[in-house]
């Protein structure tokens, strides 16, 4: 950030009055440019035995398989944000069980929320950030080839879960690693 | 949203190619400016049978009594921003127990998330946004003076799980209403 959003002046890196952290802020109109982590919302859907995932039509991890999820917009619920997700990548129609997973990944700002969710039928369909959806069971998931570890974690946690005959809620945080 | 705080040349509010709302964008540097929910993290302090509240000292809800909570900071995991949160506000050392609301308000683009917390000493004490911190039997609960209904109805769950011998994890929406 180099300019002020609101008046178009420069910003300072600086620590406001009464605050305790650094912040950008314009000495011309006085706005502080707070900055605060992202969430990232998302579905697991079930359908019998299986669940659906999305291979990745973008950067980044192009051509690698997650969930359904992506960043929670203004003036939307938690849960909405999730449907509304699982709609545009996969086409899928689904219906909100339980929130699964919460993942922080304070490295780069962000928090997940994954819900599990019922598929409600197969017509499902690729949207333009996916190039395929498909079903999958416990034995038939690509690990080697899962986009992210918030993604891999809640799969791994989903199947232990419904090995152990109930769904409970996990929270976790996720650390930088080298890639 | 008037400048880009990239270049600081006027922005347009328009949708850009392959989006499907409106963002405020740069022409000049093709940036685009996305807006996202903030959280709001916090604390339920808990001293055998009593609660730990805060007295605002700032607006809005200035004179009213809350739990410690405020916005999540960047690189802050959500436990750590809870913990920051309740040492910044009360003085209070705790140590988080479990998930127990989380709260989307959507007509102001907020997600609350508030943890129960055990107290782990009595040397609390009001930081700078609060006139004063104390303990609180249910009984005692100053009802009418709640600061916000995330912070009510998070208060009245935790003590009807209380009395019902187990605390779940609350999910649930507030709707703008006129105060
Ligand atoms: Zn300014
Ligand atoms: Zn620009």
């Amino acid at each position: 950030m180099n300019f002020c959003s609101e008046c178009g002046s420069g910003v300072i890196h600086t620590i406001p009055d009464g605050d305790n952290r650094l912040r950008h802020v314009c000495l011309q109109c006085n706005t502080v440019h707070y900055q605060n982590p992202k969430m990232v919302v998302g579905c697991l859907p079930e359908w019998e035995d299986k669940v659906l995932l999305c291979r990745r039509a973008i950067e980044p991890q192009y051509g690698l398989w997650t969930l359904p999820a992506g960043f929670m917009e203004n003036n939307e619920t938690t849960q909405q944000g999730a449907l509304r997700e699982t709609m545009e990548e996969a086409g899928a129609r689904v219906e909100i069980e339980q929130l699964f997973t919460l993942y922080n990944l304070p490295y780069i700002s962000q928090v997940y929320l994954m819900f599990r969710a019922r598929l409600l039928d197969l017509d499902f369909a690729p949207g333009p950030e996916s190039l395929e959806v498909a079903l999958f069971r416990e034995d038939e998931i690509p690990w080697d080839q899962i986009a992210f570890r918030t993604i891999e974690q809640t799969l791994r946690l989903y199947f232990a879960d419904r090995r152990n005959g109930g769904f409970g809620f996990h929270i976790g945080d996720i650390e930088r690693r080298n890639r």
